[in-house]
């Protein structure tokens, strides 16, 4: 088998395995007064701890959630509910991932004033017009660190000082979900106010997430026996947790970077009529998003699943929908490069050999749906 | 270890464990179109039809949430908007988990006008205090059935009838987390709307929930890929989903109920000055709530640890927050009955070996905190 859908979930590691089944084991609940619920308190500080150093925050500020959708729902909503008497105004753009895009979409509903930021050819803001939407009753701007489709590196660095001198009461919120581990991600030194990250796409368990606030600035979005500060209650998946920490700290991209820049290679000089979609210098290094003019890409996926290979049309959280992507239509990607785009998204697993297996049988297989499409 | 603290959590089943890991190996995403994706699909349908099934309602009407915090705020807020502007009027008690209770006083913030059904001495609420309060402009109701604290039942086969009547627009939500597996539930039946589950109250994991809803009927609370037909977005949880499904199927009360009235029975003639708390006919069998008169529960609490038995001073939830447990003051109880009260919830695997261990240890430390309390 070669995976290579990494972008949209990841084979849990050996070391988030072992953590979480330490924590099957240690099954108290953190809140309990007993010391079997301080030992799965424990393993939650203990992952909290990890986490938050690997983006260089303090760990009280980095909340418990179950995914990233999640901690996006809760980073927008949340915000919108502690500013939304300062001001009406909010940003995001087209390419942000469903579970920032559609909250925004609901708070549109709710009489919010919604801007979309345009995205460039090459799949990146435009940060010029981004400073032209800025407006002093702006309360909140949403903008992905790394785009999951094509895996194009946005420049959230540059965001917070832009706001400050236009926008000085608005949150700047960050969607590091594919960033996470795999490029360097700096909140505190970027000014970046809220940030969603995710386990399961580096090696974590499905079902856990992460949010990391400075200080106490958005209202809890779910609420009851007040765990995690009242940020976020619910009793704590401890498995997951500690499986989320585990997996923060062993993660490697090893060749990843190599390997992504190789396939790319090889399929730009050995296969025609492709388009290479996103700016390759703003990569992130683990995802290649190509279009291969004339066939649908559904085609392609499940001939390579045939001979092992794992690819992706588009984010799996919407490829089970028949839509165009949402991201490559906002950069200007025309029907035939819609229709014909492949996410290739890499680990540190991947090799040579790998690779070149995955090069013969794309040609091999392109060759014959191409034949057949003609 | 004597573990008596199953309503705060359990300690995952075989069963559970065997599924979790299962998934972690078919690791793919639901949402992928190829076969890695379809395993996790079905591993997600298995498990959902496992659930519905224990509950006799198609498996089209249960969705997957991060836990029973999450159902309860996704049913109470969800309903609450999708009827919001049919009526303002909503239902609760006073004894509810916190995960209904806040949701209800934000919804008080929101400028919903909420009633609280008036609960009797024995724990139960008084059904004809509830049919008056309900009104035309009624659009939901919430009453747990088997309450955390005392075990108590409530009659929520009775509420829907009622509420046809005077409020025939009105959702009723049940929360089921404590009953669930443990006494027959039947949402159909009663005419429930909405029904919130918990996986890790019968021996599944952390983080996974269930909600069951008839029909379409109220909005999403977290939106974004549109995952589970679109009612809670975000990359389903399939090793928590397996062993939830896992959990469920291979349940068992065993001699639970048995054990539980040998407990208090032993406990009624051996200890002088305790009250129990909660009517004991219409018990789930097994929860045991009892106020030792005249001491700290607390400082019992630690005295059993001491021994390995493990209980609880209230409900986990709030166990950790210096406060008298609501649902007893609500009750009725005096200052001395909620500052004794400790909770013994039991499951299938105590023994009377372990029943009798506990009673001798129990009077042991208590003679000594009692004299010491003097």
């Amino acid at each position: 088998m070669i995976y290579l859908d990494n972008a949209s979930t990841t084979k849990p590691s050996e070391a988030a395995i072992r953590a979480a089944s330490d924590a099957f084991e240690n099954f108290g609940n953190p809140s309990s007064l007993h010391n079997l619920g301080m030992a799965a308190e424990k393993i939650v500080t203990g992952s909290r701890r990890k986490i938050s150093a690997a983006i260089g925050v303090p760990a009280k500020n980095l909340y418990f959630t179950s995914g990233g959708t999640e901690s996006n729902n809760t980073a927008i909503f949340g915000a919108a509910k502690a500013l939304g008497k300062r001001g009406r105004h909010i940003i995001t753009s087209k390419i942000e991932h469903p579970s920032v895009y559609e909250p925004f979409l609901s708070l549109e509903n709710e009489g919010f004033d919604v801007d979309f930021i345009k995205v460039m050819r090459n799949g990146r803001i435009d940060i010029d017009d981004f400073e032209s939407r800025l407006r002093e009753d702006t309360i909140l701007v949403s903008c992905m660190h790394v785009n999951n489709e094509t895996g194009v590196i946005q420049p959230v660095d540059k965001l917070k000082e832009i706001m400050r001198k236009k926008s000085p009461n608005a949150f700047l919120h960050v969607d590091a979900v594919q960033s996470f581990c795999k490029i360097p991600v700096r909140p505190k030194e970027w000014g970046v106010d809220i940030m969603s990250i995710s386990g399961h796409k580096i090696g974590g368990i499905k079902g856990t997430g992460g949010l990391y606030i400075t200080g106490s600035k958005i209202r809890p979005y779910i609420m009851g026996g007040g765990q995690q500060a009242n940020m976020r209650s619910g009793t704590e998946n401890v498995p997951g947790i500690a499986a989320f920490g585990a997996a923060a700290e062993s993660f490697g991209m090893g060749d990843t970077v190599k390997m992504r820049n190789y396939l790319r290679d090889r399929i730009k000089n050995e296969i025609e009529n492709v388009v290479f979609n996103g700016d390759n210098e703003y990569n992130c290094g683990y995802i290649l998003n190509v279009s291969f003019l004339g066939i649908k890409a559904e085609i392609l996926l499940h001939s390579l699943e045939k001979h092992g290979i794992y690819v992706s049309t588009g984010s799996a959280c919407s490829s089970n929908k028949p839509m165009p992507s949402r991201t490559l239509t906002e950069m200007g990607a025309s029907d035939k490069e819609t229709t014909g785009a492949v996410r290739f998204s890499l680990n540190a697993d991947i090799t040579k050999e790998d690779t070149d297996f995955c090069i013969e049988k794309l040609k091999e297989e392109l060759s014959v749906i191409r034949r057949y499409m003609r």
